[in-house]
């Protein structure tokens, strides 16, 4: 193990947490908050004394192999979190450790689920910093340190890999560099886009802001205690806002192609249009189960329906009305796409719409073969073969989720809340949605759940961000033997 | 498609079937019970008719294709579901057509699940009938029919296939039919040992052979109201049942073993091996659990918590108690279970836990592919490589249990009853297992749902008992063309 190497990355990363600190921080003059002021300066100076000791450990080699480069997106996602939830714990906005250590994992990860019960007595800074850890968690923070600095070798694309929601990253171009930056453009592009429309809609730059952190990055927190539910009767913004889930998850090298004009490509996309006949689909199906006994207009039926649906696939979590009150048929839909998430290259989180496209065609494969058992065909999607490595991949991705997902929901219902609060609440953090069902559900917080418990959402969340894999393979006795 | 054959068979089933109705005739004749008497007359004499008709259809050849073999086991089941529900309804037990349906499917899954309020106020015929329909359809209608019938050529092993539980039948013999004639054997010998067993631990032997079939078919219908919880304290008889719960949900091809004395095959056995130690560990788990809360002695804890981890992971769905009102971490431990289900080529529902085996190493496998990505190693179990197409069929497996839970789900929590009670009702049916919880809890019945939704549960318990394939082809536009 090249710790040299590692703690160069390491470090690298921290020095850029530290800078960007400097955002926040300017927000917090600007509204003179003492206290978060200097909470965001004691932050900057200790993650970025860590930060430079980490960089200078000196390294034998530059080249970066398999194992340093999982243990390098495992610290540094641990890493990001910890000192990101500085600024919290020294402005004395989240006294607690675990609490600010809980909410900044939540925000890195673009999961959105909260322990603060009284969000509006932030202060401003410490609020855009808390939605602003959204922007940076949805595309990688790794991902954006290998963009600012030099090449670090082939273990650029194994890093990019394990940031990259969904069972294969899409490769724009050969460098792995030249990737990032363009992805970076498009998301720097769409981040803009949405600012401005939502403040056309009616918000004040700052909400707009916030509310496009927490859209674009599928993250979801909100500045508000009842999260959208005052902009309710803004039917502009909540389309806007749900529009805007609905493409940020959407694959990001789709955005690159339509820029390229490949529209054919764009339009062909199976994932693509497997994700939009989810989303068709479940808003038809709640529109339907809803109206008459909910609402009684066709318009605000489809409308809260397609909000709702929008947030919980794309796993961003922002709520309008407490959905936990709607019809079992509909909370059943809601808790289904929790399985689902939005697609792969997207912010969003959970299983990914590729898995399922992929498991869809393994039953297809397999239903085929009842009948003709001689039969032998590869799985294609966009018309080009998957590798049996990968199908096997996504099949594992499943058993491990679902066993994750169980064994969750277990040592959760030792709190003592009733299985569908357990089950969704472990759903809702290892898919990075925020709210679930009942205890969890959108009027409530996960303020009550015990320090331990906390500690093991937070780690739900990390791995769920990260695919299993990657922090599951580092816990494995193999990786430490030499 | 050569009807004629397929006729052949189908109408041989039926003939079976009315001459086994003689059992229970038998039996109304000695308590004197005139409208069960009745009833299994005239059904005996409907089937009769239809059996002989069918099976005297003209055919081509006697060569038995795959297409046909899949008709025929669909066919089968539900025909012997349609005519062994005839005594229920021409006797007045059940007058609804629909539910009649249902309490047969129910039967002959092994499932268990009820829509009789009052089992009680049966006459006994009736109640042998449905209890013995759990042992019939334990091992396998058609193959039954196969042991007694002449072969039909290379279908009978698909048929043998479609019946058996788990992804790949073990075949004892080379020739189909001395596999099942020894599998039946074994079936009959552990039968035998069970009634004696259970009525020397203090149960009349109408009693002991009801539970007998309840228990080695894994089927769980009582014939009383509250299922066991009148002998609660009866310990002898309670761990006789959990023990003999748990034989019954082993393979029987190790039984065939352990008579051939090969002691360290059966030892070594992984599947076996794992099914243990989940029974252990769940009790152990459940033990913990309930401890001081419900249960104040050692000895009331374990022996609960192992009758009903038995219960469920066979899919038996008996209950001494109701454990819908335990913790939620034993009921959250329980509705795992539901999933868990008991060994390949037994006579329980559910996943199996071959498959959870093959899931395991195929993510060992994929966890050591993330550290070396050039590795390529074999899936094995009990020493053997198992080929790809095997843990591909396990993971298509996997994929469809899961959509048809999620679907069914949805579907059912249309009736407007909460989440959890609508999950578990499909879990409880697809999973050929019984009770689930709230509204299917252990003191409830299936009754209060609507005729549609009953249709729906009886095609759920088919398609779990069949597992799911062959059922499912059978809806293919591909499997009508010719």
């Amino acid at each position: 193990m090249n710790y040299g190497l590692v703690g160069r990355v390491f470090g690298n990363l921290l020095l850029v947490e530290a800078a960007l600190f400097t955002i926040p921080l300017g927000i917090s003059l600007y509204y003179q908050e003492q206290k978060a002021i200097f909470g965001f300066l004691l932050a900057m100076v200790v993650t970025g004394i860590v930060g430079f000791v980490a960089s200078n450990v000196p390294s034998r080699s530059t080249r970066l192999k398999i194992k340093e480069a999982l243990l390098i997106v495992t610290l540094g996602w641990f890493g990001a979190s910890f000192f990101g939830s500085l600024p919290f714990v020294f402005s004395g906005s989240i006294p607690s450790w675990i609490d600010a250590f809980f909410e900044t994992v939540s925000g890195l990860t673009t999961t959105g689920s909260t322990v603060i019960t009284n969000v509006e007595g932030l202060p401003l800074g410490i609020l855009f910093w808390r939605s602003f850890i959204h922007w940076l968690g949805g595309m990688g923070i790794l991902v954006l340190t290998l963009a600012i600095l030099p090449s670090v070798g082939v273990g650029g694309f194994q890093i990019f890999k394990a940031e990259s929601p969904g069972p294969q990253p899409d490769k724009l171009t050969p460098r792995i560099g030249a990737t990032t930056k363009i992805l970076y453009t498009v998301y720097l592009f769409i981040t803009l886009i949405m600012i401005l429309v939502f403040h056309f809609a009616g918000i004040s730059w700052f909400e707009s802001a916030v509310f496009t952190f927490g859209t674009v990055g599928t993250g979801g927190f909100s500045i508000y205690n009842d999260s959208l539910a005052r902009y309710s009767s803004n039917s502009l913004l909540i389309n806007s806002l749900a529009v805007g889930m609905i493409l940020s998850g959407v694959n990001f090298s789709l955005y690159y192609d339509l820029w390229k004009r490949r529209w054919r490509q764009v339009l062909n996309n199976e994932e693509l249009r497997l994700y939009l006949a989810i989303v068709v689909f479940s808003v038809l199906a709640i529109s339907l189960n809803l109206y008459g006994k909910v609402y009684h207009s066709v318009g605000e039926t489809v409308k809260q329906a397609l909000f709702q649906v929008s947030s919980i696939i794309t796993t961003t979590g922002y709520s309008t009305v407490d959905f936990d009150l709607w019809p079992t048929f509909s909370k059943g839909i809601l808790f289904t796409l929790m399985f689902v998430g939005g697609s792969a290259g997207s912010t969003s989180g959970s299983i990914k719409v590729i898995r399922l496209l992929v498991a869809g065609k393994v039953v297809k494969r397999e239903l085929g073969k009842t009948l003709h058992p001689q039969m032998a065909s590869p799985i294609t999607i966009n018309g080009k073969i998957v590798a049996p490595e990968v199908v096997s991949g996504v099949a594992s991705f499943y058993f491990l989720y679902i066993l994750t997902f169980i064994l969750g929901s277990l040592l959760i219902s030792l709190e003592g809340h009733d299985l569908l609060s357990s089950m969704s609440a472990v759903a809702a953090t290892l898919g990075n949605i925020g709210p679930g069902f009942g205890a969890v559900g959108p009027s409530q917080t996960f303020a009550s759940f015990s320090g331990a418990s906390k500690l093991m959402f937070s780690f739900f969340m990390l791995l769920g961000r990260l695919e299993l894999l990657t922090l599951l393979s580092i816990l494995t006795p193999t990786f430490w033997r030499e």
